[in-house]
Protein backbone atom coordinates (compact mmCIF):
# COMPACT_ATOMS: atom_id res chain seq x y z
CA UNK A 1 0.00 0.00 0.00
CA UNK A 2 2.97 2.38 0.34
CA UNK A 3 2.22 4.03 -3.20
CA UNK A 4 -0.44 6.03 -1.08
CA UNK A 5 0.15 8.20 1.41
CA UNK A 6 -1.69 9.90 4.08
CA UNK A 7 -0.82 13.48 5.02
CA UNK A 8 -2.45 14.87 8.32
CA UNK A 9 -2.83 18.66 8.47
CA UNK A 10 -3.23 19.74 12.18
CA UNK A 11 -3.77 22.93 14.20
CA UNK A 12 -5.94 25.14 16.55
CA UNK A 13 -9.07 26.73 15.49
CA UNK A 14 -8.74 29.67 13.34
CA UNK A 15 -4.37 28.47 12.35
CA UNK A 16 -5.47 28.15 8.60
CA UNK A 17 -5.06 24.82 8.30
CA UNK A 18 -8.11 24.18 6.33
CA UNK A 19 -7.05 26.98 3.98
CA UNK A 20 -3.77 25.30 3.78
CA UNK A 21 -5.28 21.74 3.02
CA UNK A 22 -7.98 23.02 0.69
CA UNK A 23 -5.46 25.12 -1.33
CA UNK A 24 -3.30 21.59 -1.43
CA UNK A 25 -6.31 19.45 -2.69
CA UNK A 26 -7.70 21.78 -5.09
CA UNK A 27 -4.25 22.15 -6.61
CA UNK A 28 -3.33 18.36 -7.15
CA UNK A 29 -7.52 17.87 -8.07
CA UNK A 30 -8.67 14.14 -8.27
CA UNK A 31 -5.40 12.78 -7.19
CA UNK A 32 -5.31 14.13 -3.82
CA UNK A 33 -8.66 12.70 -1.42
CA UNK A 34 -9.70 15.06 1.15
CA UNK A 35 -11.24 14.17 4.58
CA UNK A 36 -11.66 16.34 7.63
CA UNK A 37 -11.97 15.23 11.01
CA UNK A 38 -14.97 17.66 11.54
CA UNK A 39 -17.37 15.64 9.48
CA UNK A 40 -16.67 12.73 12.01
CA UNK A 41 -18.41 14.18 15.05
CA UNK A 42 -20.46 11.78 16.46
CA UNK A 43 -23.67 11.10 15.57
CA UNK A 44 -26.25 12.23 18.33
CA UNK A 45 -29.88 11.43 17.34
CA UNK A 46 -30.53 10.41 20.93
CA UNK A 47 -29.98 13.68 22.17
CA UNK A 48 -32.22 17.50 21.99
CA UNK A 49 -30.98 20.39 19.76
CA UNK A 50 -30.62 22.00 23.37
CA UNK A 51 -28.54 19.11 24.76
CA UNK A 52 -26.63 19.28 21.79
CA UNK A 53 -25.84 22.80 21.03
CA UNK A 54 -24.27 22.46 24.97
CA UNK A 55 -21.88 20.23 24.10
CA UNK A 56 -18.36 20.22 23.96
CA UNK A 57 -17.06 19.49 20.44
CA UNK A 58 -13.61 20.96 21.22
CA UNK A 59 -12.80 17.59 23.16
CA UNK A 60 -11.59 14.24 21.14
CA UNK A 61 -14.39 12.35 22.57
CA UNK A 62 -16.69 14.46 20.58
CA UNK A 63 -15.35 12.46 17.61
CA UNK A 64 -16.36 9.32 15.46
CA UNK A 65 -12.76 8.25 15.60
CA UNK A 66 -13.16 4.93 14.56
CA UNK A 67 -15.65 5.60 11.86
CA UNK A 68 -12.63 7.55 10.39
CA UNK A 69 -9.53 5.30 10.85
CA UNK A 70 -11.62 2.39 9.15
CA UNK A 71 -12.34 5.05 6.17
CA UNK A 72 -8.59 6.06 6.16
CA UNK A 73 -7.65 2.33 5.97
CA UNK A 74 -10.35 1.54 3.00
CA UNK A 75 -8.53 4.62 1.40
CA UNK A 76 -5.34 3.62 1.63
CA UNK A 77 -6.64 0.27 0.09
CA UNK A 78 -7.88 2.03 -2.80
CA UNK A 79 -11.48 1.42 -1.65
CA UNK A 80 -13.68 4.67 -1.86
CA UNK A 81 -15.86 5.59 0.96
CA UNK A 82 -18.75 7.57 1.81
CA UNK A 83 -18.03 10.23 3.88
CA UNK A 84 -20.31 11.39 6.94
CA UNK A 85 -21.87 15.07 6.15
CA UNK A 86 -22.30 16.65 9.69
CA UNK A 87 -25.45 19.52 9.65
CA UNK A 88 -24.51 22.03 12.03
CA UNK A 89 -27.50 23.70 11.71
CA UNK A 90 -29.14 20.30 14.00
CA UNK A 91 -25.81 19.95 15.61
CA UNK A 92 -26.20 16.30 14.15
CA UNK A 93 -25.26 14.13 11.40
CA UNK A 94 -26.86 14.27 8.36
CA UNK A 95 -28.47 11.37 6.69
CA UNK A 96 -26.97 12.03 3.12
CA UNK A 97 -23.15 11.35 2.52
CA UNK A 98 -20.15 12.12 0.47
CA UNK A 99 -18.78 9.72 -1.81
CA UNK A 100 -14.66 9.78 -1.56
CA UNK A 101 -12.89 7.97 -4.09
CA UNK A 102 -9.33 6.75 -2.84
CA UNK A 103 -6.24 8.40 -4.44
CA UNK A 104 -2.31 8.55 -4.32
CA UNK A 105 -2.57 11.03 -1.96
CA UNK A 106 -4.66 11.36 1.47
CA UNK A 107 -5.04 14.39 3.26
CA UNK A 108 -6.58 14.10 6.76
CA UNK A 109 -7.37 17.77 8.38
CA UNK A 110 -8.61 18.25 11.65
CA UNK A 111 -7.43 20.20 15.50
CA UNK A 112 -7.42 17.20 17.05
CA UNK A 113 -5.69 14.58 14.61
CA UNK A 114 -2.40 14.28 16.26
CA UNK A 115 -4.28 13.52 19.72
CA UNK A 116 -4.99 9.86 18.58
CA UNK A 117 -2.23 7.40 18.71
CA UNK A 118 -3.84 5.18 16.07
CA UNK A 119 -4.43 8.28 13.85
CA UNK A 120 -1.19 9.57 14.01
CA UNK A 121 0.25 5.86 13.14
CA UNK A 122 -1.78 6.13 9.92
CA UNK A 123 0.20 9.54 8.87
CA UNK A 124 3.14 9.53 6.67
CA UNK A 125 3.63 13.60 7.30
CA UNK A 126 2.51 15.07 9.96
CA UNK A 127 2.14 19.00 9.37
CA UNK A 128 1.07 21.29 12.10
CA UNK A 129 -0.11 24.96 11.64
CA UNK A 130 1.06 26.87 14.24
CA UNK A 131 -0.54 30.60 14.66
CA UNK A 132 -1.08 32.72 18.02
CA UNK A 133 -3.84 33.06 19.79
CA UNK A 134 -4.78 36.20 19.03
CA UNK A 135 -4.99 35.97 15.39
CA UNK A 136 -6.77 33.17 15.57
CA UNK A 137 -9.63 34.28 17.76
CA UNK A 138 -9.75 37.14 15.59
CA UNK A 139 -10.04 34.90 12.44
CA UNK A 140 -12.43 32.67 14.30
CA UNK A 141 -15.06 36.32 15.88
CA UNK A 142 -15.23 37.40 11.87
CA UNK A 143 -16.24 33.99 10.39
CA UNK A 144 -18.64 33.22 12.83
CA UNK A 145 -20.05 36.66 12.77
CA UNK A 146 -20.20 36.89 8.82
CA UNK A 147 -20.60 34.04 7.88
CA UNK A 148 -22.45 32.34 10.40
CA UNK A 149 -24.23 35.08 11.68
CA UNK A 150 -23.53 34.28 15.53
CA UNK A 151 -23.86 37.00 17.88
CA UNK A 152 -20.21 38.37 19.64
CA UNK A 153 -21.16 37.27 23.29
CA UNK A 154 -21.99 33.74 22.09
CA UNK A 155 -18.69 33.52 20.13
CA UNK A 156 -16.34 34.43 23.12
CA UNK A 157 -18.34 32.36 25.38
CA UNK A 158 -17.80 29.01 23.45
CA UNK A 159 -13.95 30.66 23.31
CA UNK A 160 -13.31 30.66 26.49
CA UNK A 161 -15.27 27.89 28.06
CA UNK A 162 -13.91 25.23 25.34
CA UNK A 163 -12.53 26.37 22.32
CA UNK A 164 -8.91 27.67 24.39
CA UNK A 165 -8.86 25.17 27.25
CA UNK A 166 -9.44 21.85 24.49
CA UNK A 167 -6.56 23.95 22.72
CA UNK A 168 -4.30 24.13 26.02
CA UNK A 169 -5.21 20.54 27.07
CA UNK A 170 -4.88 18.71 23.88
CA UNK A 171 -3.87 20.69 20.71
CA UNK A 172 -1.02 22.60 21.82
CA UNK A 173 0.95 19.35 23.56
CA UNK A 174 -0.37 17.15 19.74
CA UNK A 175 2.24 19.81 17.84
CA UNK A 176 4.94 17.60 19.66
CA UNK A 177 4.19 14.64 17.45
CA UNK A 178 4.16 17.20 14.17
CA UNK A 179 6.93 16.20 11.59
CA UNK A 180 6.93 20.15 10.31
CA UNK A 181 5.45 23.18 11.86
CA UNK A 182 3.86 25.94 9.89
CA UNK A 183 3.17 29.45 10.55
CA UNK A 184 0.40 30.92 9.02
CA UNK A 185 -0.97 27.88 7.64
CA UNK A 186 -3.06 29.61 4.50
CA UNK A 187 -0.65 32.51 4.03
CA UNK A 188 2.93 31.04 3.94
CA UNK A 189 3.69 30.38 -0.09
CA UNK A 190 7.42 28.99 1.05
CA UNK A 191 5.58 26.53 2.96
CA UNK A 192 3.10 25.83 0.57
CA UNK A 193 5.39 25.40 -1.96
CA UNK A 194 7.41 22.74 0.07
CA UNK A 195 4.54 20.54 0.32
CA UNK A 196 3.72 21.30 -3.34
CA UNK A 197 7.00 19.88 -4.35
CA UNK A 198 6.98 16.90 -2.02
CA UNK A 199 3.40 15.95 -3.16
CA UNK A 200 4.73 16.11 -7.29
CA UNK A 201 7.81 14.35 -6.25
CA UNK A 202 5.52 11.67 -4.69
CA UNK A 203 2.59 11.60 -7.38
CA UNK A 204 5.83 11.48 -10.01
CA UNK A 205 7.63 8.38 -8.33
CA UNK A 206 4.11 6.17 -8.63
CA UNK B 1 19.69 36.08 -10.42
CA UNK B 2 16.90 34.11 -9.03
CA UNK B 3 18.08 30.92 -10.60
CA UNK B 4 20.14 30.68 -7.70
CA UNK B 5 18.33 30.30 -4.24
CA UNK B 6 19.64 31.06 -0.80
CA UNK B 7 18.41 28.72 2.33
CA UNK B 8 19.04 30.18 5.49
CA UNK B 9 18.73 27.14 8.83
CA UNK B 10 18.71 28.58 11.97
CA UNK B 11 18.00 27.42 15.64
CA UNK B 12 19.47 27.48 19.28
CA UNK B 13 22.85 25.57 20.56
CA UNK B 14 22.29 22.07 20.23
CA UNK B 15 19.25 22.03 18.25
CA UNK B 16 20.30 19.78 15.37
CA UNK B 17 20.54 23.01 12.35
CA UNK B 18 24.01 22.40 11.88
CA UNK B 19 23.31 18.21 11.40
CA UNK B 20 20.74 19.31 9.16
CA UNK B 21 23.07 21.54 7.16
CA UNK B 22 25.59 19.42 6.43
CA UNK B 23 23.48 16.36 5.50
CA UNK B 24 21.87 18.98 2.76
CA UNK B 25 25.10 19.71 1.51
CA UNK B 26 26.54 16.39 1.62
CA UNK B 27 23.10 15.11 -0.51
CA UNK B 28 23.77 17.56 -3.47
CA UNK B 29 27.36 18.04 -3.55
CA UNK B 30 28.98 20.72 -5.51
CA UNK B 31 25.11 22.29 -6.59
CA UNK B 32 25.01 23.67 -2.67
CA UNK B 33 27.21 25.99 -0.99
CA UNK B 34 27.22 25.70 2.63
CA UNK B 35 28.00 28.93 4.58
CA UNK B 36 28.17 29.35 8.29
CA UNK B 37 27.82 32.50 10.30
CA UNK B 38 30.42 31.29 13.05
CA UNK B 39 32.67 31.48 10.57
CA UNK B 40 31.86 35.10 10.33
CA UNK B 41 33.14 36.00 14.42
CA UNK B 42 34.46 39.26 14.08
CA UNK B 43 38.46 39.53 14.08
CA UNK B 44 40.01 40.39 17.52
CA UNK B 45 43.52 40.96 16.87
CA UNK B 46 43.62 43.80 19.08
CA UNK B 47 42.49 41.86 21.95
CA UNK B 48 44.54 39.09 24.44
CA UNK B 49 43.43 35.26 24.74
CA UNK B 50 42.24 36.58 28.11
CA UNK B 51 39.71 39.11 26.92
CA UNK B 52 38.67 36.91 23.57
CA UNK B 53 38.23 33.87 26.00
CA UNK B 54 35.66 36.20 27.89
CA UNK B 55 33.61 37.75 25.17
CA UNK B 56 29.85 36.86 24.67
CA UNK B 57 29.91 34.93 21.56
CA UNK B 58 25.99 34.65 21.26
CA UNK B 59 25.11 38.20 21.38
CA UNK B 60 24.49 39.40 17.04
CA UNK B 61 27.30 42.21 17.77
CA UNK B 62 30.38 39.15 17.89
CA UNK B 63 29.54 38.89 14.01
CA UNK B 64 31.04 40.45 11.18
CA UNK B 65 27.74 40.67 9.44
CA UNK B 66 28.74 42.88 7.22
CA UNK B 67 31.46 40.58 5.46
CA UNK B 68 29.26 37.61 5.43
CA UNK B 69 26.18 40.16 3.45
CA UNK B 70 29.10 41.11 0.99
CA UNK B 71 30.19 37.06 0.66
CA UNK B 72 26.21 36.11 0.20
CA UNK B 73 25.76 38.90 -2.63
CA UNK B 74 28.82 37.45 -4.39
CA UNK B 75 27.63 33.84 -4.01
CA UNK B 76 24.27 35.06 -5.34
CA UNK B 77 25.79 36.89 -8.64
CA UNK B 78 27.69 33.82 -9.05
CA UNK B 79 31.03 34.79 -8.13
CA UNK B 80 33.20 32.60 -5.55
CA UNK B 81 34.18 33.65 -2.06
CA UNK B 82 36.77 33.34 0.29
CA UNK B 83 35.35 32.28 3.70
CA UNK B 84 37.19 33.11 6.74
CA UNK B 85 38.18 30.44 9.25
CA UNK B 86 37.68 30.75 13.01
CA UNK B 87 40.40 29.38 14.68
CA UNK B 88 38.39 28.66 18.01
CA UNK B 89 41.54 27.40 20.27
CA UNK B 90 42.85 31.52 20.15
CA UNK B 91 39.51 33.01 19.46
CA UNK B 92 40.20 34.60 16.73
CA UNK B 93 40.09 34.82 12.89
CA UNK B 94 43.22 33.15 11.41
CA UNK B 95 44.90 34.17 8.34
CA UNK B 96 43.76 31.05 6.41
CA UNK B 97 40.30 31.30 4.23
CA UNK B 98 38.28 28.47 2.50
CA UNK B 99 37.61 29.15 -1.42
CA UNK B 100 33.87 28.37 -1.63
CA UNK B 101 32.39 28.35 -5.09
CA UNK B 102 28.91 29.61 -6.30
CA UNK B 103 26.01 27.33 -6.86
CA UNK B 104 22.04 26.94 -7.52
CA UNK B 105 21.43 26.67 -3.72
CA UNK B 106 23.17 28.51 -1.13
CA UNK B 107 22.80 28.02 2.42
CA UNK B 108 23.62 29.78 5.11
CA UNK B 109 23.52 28.18 8.64
CA UNK B 110 23.74 30.08 12.28
CA UNK B 111 21.88 30.75 15.63
CA UNK B 112 21.08 34.39 14.55
CA UNK B 113 20.65 34.78 10.95
CA UNK B 114 16.84 35.20 11.36
CA UNK B 115 17.24 38.21 14.15
CA UNK B 116 19.10 40.54 11.21
CA UNK B 117 16.64 42.33 8.51
CA UNK B 118 19.37 42.13 6.36
CA UNK B 119 20.27 38.56 6.44
CA UNK B 120 16.53 37.87 6.67
CA UNK B 121 15.85 40.05 3.02
CA UNK B 122 18.44 37.82 1.19
CA UNK B 123 16.97 34.31 2.34
CA UNK B 124 14.65 32.68 -0.24
CA UNK B 125 13.53 30.08 2.26
CA UNK B 126 13.92 30.32 6.45
CA UNK B 127 14.08 27.02 7.79
CA UNK B 128 13.68 27.16 12.09
CA UNK B 129 14.93 24.39 13.99
CA UNK B 130 13.11 23.59 17.15
CA UNK B 131 15.18 21.98 19.89
CA UNK B 132 13.46 21.83 23.55
CA UNK B 133 16.26 23.71 25.74
CA UNK B 134 16.48 20.47 27.57
CA UNK B 135 18.02 18.47 25.06
CA UNK B 136 19.73 21.12 23.28
CA UNK B 137 22.05 21.49 26.77
CA UNK B 138 22.34 17.80 26.93
CA UNK B 139 23.66 17.60 23.55
CA UNK B 140 26.06 20.56 23.97
CA UNK B 141 27.38 18.99 27.34
CA UNK B 142 27.82 16.01 25.65
CA UNK B 143 29.80 17.73 22.39
CA UNK B 144 31.90 20.03 24.63
CA UNK B 145 32.71 17.71 27.17
CA UNK B 146 33.82 14.74 24.10
CA UNK B 147 35.04 16.58 21.46
CA UNK B 148 36.85 19.71 23.16
CA UNK B 149 37.40 18.29 26.32
CA UNK B 150 36.39 20.94 28.59
CA UNK B 151 34.89 21.22 31.96
CA UNK B 152 31.36 20.38 33.35
CA UNK B 153 31.72 23.81 35.24
CA UNK B 154 32.72 26.51 32.65
CA UNK B 155 30.29 25.00 29.88
CA UNK B 156 27.18 25.24 32.58
CA UNK B 157 28.52 28.43 33.20
CA UNK B 158 28.79 29.93 30.04
CA UNK B 159 25.67 28.28 29.27
CA UNK B 160 23.52 29.98 32.05
CA UNK B 161 25.61 33.22 31.30
CA UNK B 162 25.34 33.99 28.42
CA UNK B 163 23.90 31.16 25.76
CA UNK B 164 20.77 30.78 27.28
CA UNK B 165 19.68 34.93 27.86
CA UNK B 166 20.92 35.15 24.29
CA UNK B 167 18.75 32.69 23.30
CA UNK B 168 15.44 33.95 24.96
CA UNK B 169 16.84 37.33 23.91
CA UNK B 170 17.64 36.99 20.11
CA UNK B 171 17.20 33.47 19.13
CA UNK B 172 14.06 32.44 20.14
CA UNK B 173 12.08 35.75 19.17
CA UNK B 174 13.51 35.24 15.73
CA UNK B 175 11.78 32.16 15.15
CA UNK B 176 8.86 34.07 13.91
CA UNK B 177 10.43 34.90 10.93
CA UNK B 178 10.82 31.54 9.88
CA UNK B 179 8.86 30.32 6.95
CA UNK B 180 8.99 26.37 8.72
CA UNK B 181 9.88 24.92 11.92
CA UNK B 182 11.28 21.94 12.06
CA UNK B 183 11.83 19.75 15.19
CA UNK B 184 14.76 17.77 15.91
CA UNK B 185 16.85 18.79 13.15
CA UNK B 186 18.64 16.29 12.26
CA UNK B 187 16.39 13.21 13.43
CA UNK B 188 13.88 14.14 11.47
CA UNK B 189 13.40 12.53 8.01
CA UNK B 190 9.87 13.46 7.25
CA UNK B 191 11.01 17.23 7.14
CA UNK B 192 14.64 16.59 5.71
CA UNK B 193 12.39 14.72 2.81
CA UNK B 194 10.35 17.81 2.13
CA UNK B 195 13.64 19.95 2.10
CA UNK B 196 15.51 17.79 -0.09
CA UNK B 197 12.58 17.32 -2.45
CA UNK B 198 12.13 21.07 -2.53
CA UNK B 199 15.61 21.68 -3.35
CA UNK B 200 15.51 18.92 -6.48
CA UNK B 201 12.50 20.60 -7.70
CA UNK B 202 14.46 24.20 -7.50
CA UNK B 203 17.67 22.60 -9.60
CA UNK B 204 15.56 20.82 -11.95
CA UNK B 205 13.92 24.26 -13.04
CA UNK B 206 17.02 25.48 -13.67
Amino acid sequence: MSHRIIIGIAGGSGSGKTTLAENIASHFGERVALLRHDDYYKSKSGLTIEERSKMNYDHPDAFDTALLLSHLDSLKAGDSIECPIYDYTVHDRSDKTRHVDSASVIILEGILIFENKMLLDRLDMKIFVDTDADVRIVRRIMRDVKQRGRSLDSIIDQYLSTVKPMHEAFVEPSKKNADVIIPEGGKNPVAYGLIIDRIEAHLASL
